[in-house]
């Protein structure tokens, strides 16, 4: 059914129950060959065919948050025939993109931006005196996201009309956590009797919004029922409708294990992961360590803190999907001495930008951010890149900024931090591939992995030090001596190597953004003494989905971009 | 009576009313002498009084959300005596400080932040196994902020007791808007009947709260016989203690003013303001071009946009303290076609980092930042600089970011931004002093001011361009011929122009961080070509408070220090 963009609305309620599940079994197939968002998929498929039965977009507009959880809705706007390139480089987005479809009218990839846009889109409507629906769909850990509370708070003084769906299925990526949560399944529990009688002012109405819940999400006649009864209120009001929905549903693997499979990765045999040394290594010195706490904003099993938070429960706080808060909370545990490290993708990172200025950098207290995900992530795209961080930390006074080379020099990194009292950043992609080895870890310091005399290759990184070190070989074949240098701090950077080197060619290579990124610092260092300095570094635009190895290469960042590089120039 | 640290404890009802008058006579005086904030702090005399009665600082802790009002509060800690520095460079400062007193817990100067300080605070206390109280002291204005709600929505999770205090002023710097808002003023006005009969279940209590309110907090009896009763409960739950104040209390220009007189400015005689002519700007454009929108974040006066959204009401949004928000509506707004305008202070729009990037750029819609108080902002110190903008926003992809030169230059990009199909930034500082002249304005091209072959000073901004003018006069004197260039763009450069400066020497001026900022671009721009480059910006450190002449020559960006750079490389 799902060649062409299928005419609900002519169809019947069997028809449609058949073309969920079609569709699950095309969500399914697809997911488990290219990877992506997985239960939370599986969860959305008879909501979203309800709300295209009952709604007409692309006139009317709908908002998925975060936005995991849009194949269904990608399926049913004409993109089914090229569903199969999901997530690849090149085919289409595991998110909602604009520049993909005029049924995505946004995107999204953080938690929590769905009201506050929604809001936005149907105030542009009010202005331009036009009639369509707007409707944001957001899940329960979504929810408990400060974004969410601020647009509530608008309501009323933005004043156009809008439809929120909660999607609860009682799990962000982890198990939703927070008091807005119990008081969802209060609101769940209390549904029956609330029917029957008179019942108590929701929080929701308290911020101006009609209250309707809680429904079946996954019952497609109950969901097309109550979505047709809403559409005609809309008209003089803003309404929220609660559904539970099960994360995975219809396919009994993932309603079992539904944080396992929100996120598949394509291909099997996991490489070691950076985060595993950090779990690893963090339990390890918190059992003599009592100050350290660890603190997540709801990713704690990607980010290895699973046996931690199992181990140590008085001292694990996970914050819900709050990265804003978490930020201050390590502060304020900074502060009465505790020894907190927040986990935290770098993308996500984003969201506490001001609080690590304000609460974490002036206050020059001793909170350890381990930055996960940082560099090029891969497959999710845009929304999840981290090739900005060293370009948003650098500039901030009193943080130290820390690059391992290796999960060695990891590990190495965790321990020293422990003694380290002030703000400390350890940045790292996901895969832990290599074992370079090397002199004992010195804090504060550069190390020389290899001697050159014609080029400076200093690199940062494991992606990087791997590269540099293929480089130098090649050229060494070649008769280019490259000097090979692991700066494993972007921050202080060693100003006693960096002055050491007499090397008239520096070329700087980085997993981060060029602009404000390490080897602008490199730039600046040596700008008055006319050396020529060359940055491989990402250029100024949002990177696509992609393997991590194409989108590296795409960018000339490789064994060939960087050798052609150095040939040219050796002679200049 | 404020010699050394009054005996409070000691003190009868009569006599601490009388230091409440001495104390409001004290803010007065060194207010009107050394600006700072009157209004909120004048409100806050008597509750301050009756913290400092009752509970035993240091051992116990008091945040102070934002730390506008916390004048009363370093007077009755020991720093009366130096209280006539208040605000003045090297004196102390209006924001609480660690680094000033151990009776400043936590530094603040950012909305929302108390309630998240004091639940680390708390944890880390409980997990030592210590016993102190902690405080937070929030104003209605902050209570919308989204950091907030994250905070009410893990006090559960975290399970540390803490006392918040709502300072309830129905004012934040301008009006307090919002349900949140409203919903105060409902339980405010349901006080008397809720003491009377079985209440309605706050909505705090739905956070696992106790709620307690709303009580006079400036009569000083009733303050200390509640916080006596409450500081007794604080062992076994967390309550929330509403009670309302007069913003300016005690002093009637304030309590008729308080908008005017939230924030004095020491000395008289206004120089004409950037955000006047945002204001007379934006309101002219939007009587023809009817997408246009003014959005702002609780700051409308001190804008430029009263007039604005008097005018306009429709096409006007102030979401209260909630710059993320404001940002994502921005962006809703902006792919529905409308042309929003979004007016902040640079280091408030650190709080919407992330939806810069995410919502704003990357789907690369045409909202334009207006980005005020850029630059070294003065006397607020720490918290309230401007200084990392450029470095924030230059590595985002799709941003174009202007710099106007003076007033009519800004102007000019105002009306030019009305066509710019894309993302926009526009920083200033606050006082628009010059009137440069020159070429009619290109969008997109730099401008070179002054010929010159010895150096070419490349500078941006209305301060760095002045200051490029008077050290190329003082050098032509010594025979050193300076060209001058107004980057009036920080991104995209004028390559053109780049390429056509045949001088080995370049140097950088910029009211902004070294790091990530202006010069490093031009750095990176010309780290291939062996150029002599040196860049004058703010170092890596926080920025204190003083005037803002003061500051910026500290930092050595002054006619003396650039010409001594100039004349010392002259001949190298």
């Amino acid at each position: 059914m799902l060649e062409e963009i299928p005419d609900l609305k002519s169809m019947s309620l069997e028809e449609l129950n058949a073309l969920c599940d079609e569709l699950r079994n095309k969500i399914v197939d697809t997911v488990m060959k290219n990877g992506g968002h997985l239960s939370s998929n599986l969860g959305m498929v008879e909501l979203t065919v309800a709300l295209h039965y009952v709604f007409d977009f692309p006139k009317d507009k709908v908002i998925y948050d975060v936005g995991h959880q849009c194949y269904t809705h990608k399926l049913l706007s004409g993109r089914a025939d090229k569903f199969d390139t999901l997530r690849k480089f090149g085919g289409i987005s595991g998110f909602p993109k604009r520049e993909e479809s005029v049924y995505d009218c946004y995107n999204t990839g953080h938690a929590g931006t769905s009201v506050s846009a929604a809001l936005g889109i149907a105030k542009a409507r009010d202005i331009k005196g036009e009639d369509f629906n707007v409707i944001a769909v957001i899940g329960d850990g979504s929810f408990n996201n400060g974004l969410v509370y601020e647009a509530f708070n608008s309501v009323s003084e933005i004043n156009s009309n809008i439809l929120i769906i909660i999607n609860d299925n009682h799990m962000s990526i982890s198990p939703t956590v927070g008091s807005m949560h119990e008081y969802l399944e209060k609101l769940s529990a209390e549904s029956e009797q609330r029917a029957k009688k008179k019942r108590h002012e929701t929080i929701f109405e308290r911020f101006g919004l009609s209250y309707d819940g809680v429904y079946d999400g996954n019952n497609l006649e109950c969901m097309i029922a109550k979505l047709t009864e809403i559409k005609e209120k809309l008209h003089d009001r803003s309404i929220i409708l609660h559904v539970l929905t099960k994360k995975g549903k219809g396919y009994l693997y993932c309603e079992e294990n539904p944080q396992e499979t929100h996120g598949i990765t394509a291909g099997s045999g996991r490489a070691t992961e950076y985060s595993e040394v950090l779990g690893r290594t963090l339990s390890a010195m918190a059992e003599s360590d009592k100050r350290i706490v660890a603190v997540t904003a709801a990713m704690t099993p990607s980010l290895g803190l699973s046996d931690f938070f199992e181990k140590y429960p008085e001292r694990s706080i996970d914050v819900g999907i709050c990265e804003s808060h978490a930020a201050v909370v390590c502060a304020g545990l900074a502060v009465e001495g505790m020894k907190p490290y927040y986990a935290v993708y770098s993308t996500f990172l984003q969201r506490a930008f001001d609080q690590v200025i304000v609460d974490i950098c002036s206050q020059n207290v001793p909170v350890t951010l381990c930055i996960d995900r940082a560099g090029i992530s891969g497959s999710d795209g845009e929304t999840h890149q981290g090739e900005f961080d060293l370009s948003f930390l650098s500039f901030i006074p009193n943080l130290t900024i820390a690059v391992p080379k290796d999960g060695d020099e990891f590990r190495q990194m965790l321990l020293a931090s422990a003694h380290f009292g002030a703000p400390l950043a350890i940045r790292y992609p996901k895969d832990c591939i290599h074992k370079f080895g090397g002199a004992p870890f010195v804090f504060g310091e550069w190390e020389k992995l290899r001697d050159g005399d014609d080029f400076a290759i200093i690199a940062c990184g494991e992606r990087m030090i791997s590269l540099a070190l293929d480089v130098s070989r090649r050229m060494a074949e070649e008769g280019i001596d490259c000097c090979v240098v692991n700066a494993r701090f972007v921050k202080p950077m060693d100003t006693v190597m960096l002055d050491s080197l007499q090397h008239r060619h520096i070329v700087t290579l980085e997993d981060n953004a060029l602009i404000g990124g390490f080897g602008s610092l490199i730039d600046s260092y040596y700008s008055e003494s006319g050396k020529i300095i060359k940055n491989f570094a990402y250029p100024d635009e949002f990177i696509p989905h992609g393997s991590v190895r194409e989108l590296i290469s795409k960018y000339g960042i490789s064994v060939e971009g960087v050798c052609s590089y150095i040939k040219n120039n050796a002679d200049r």
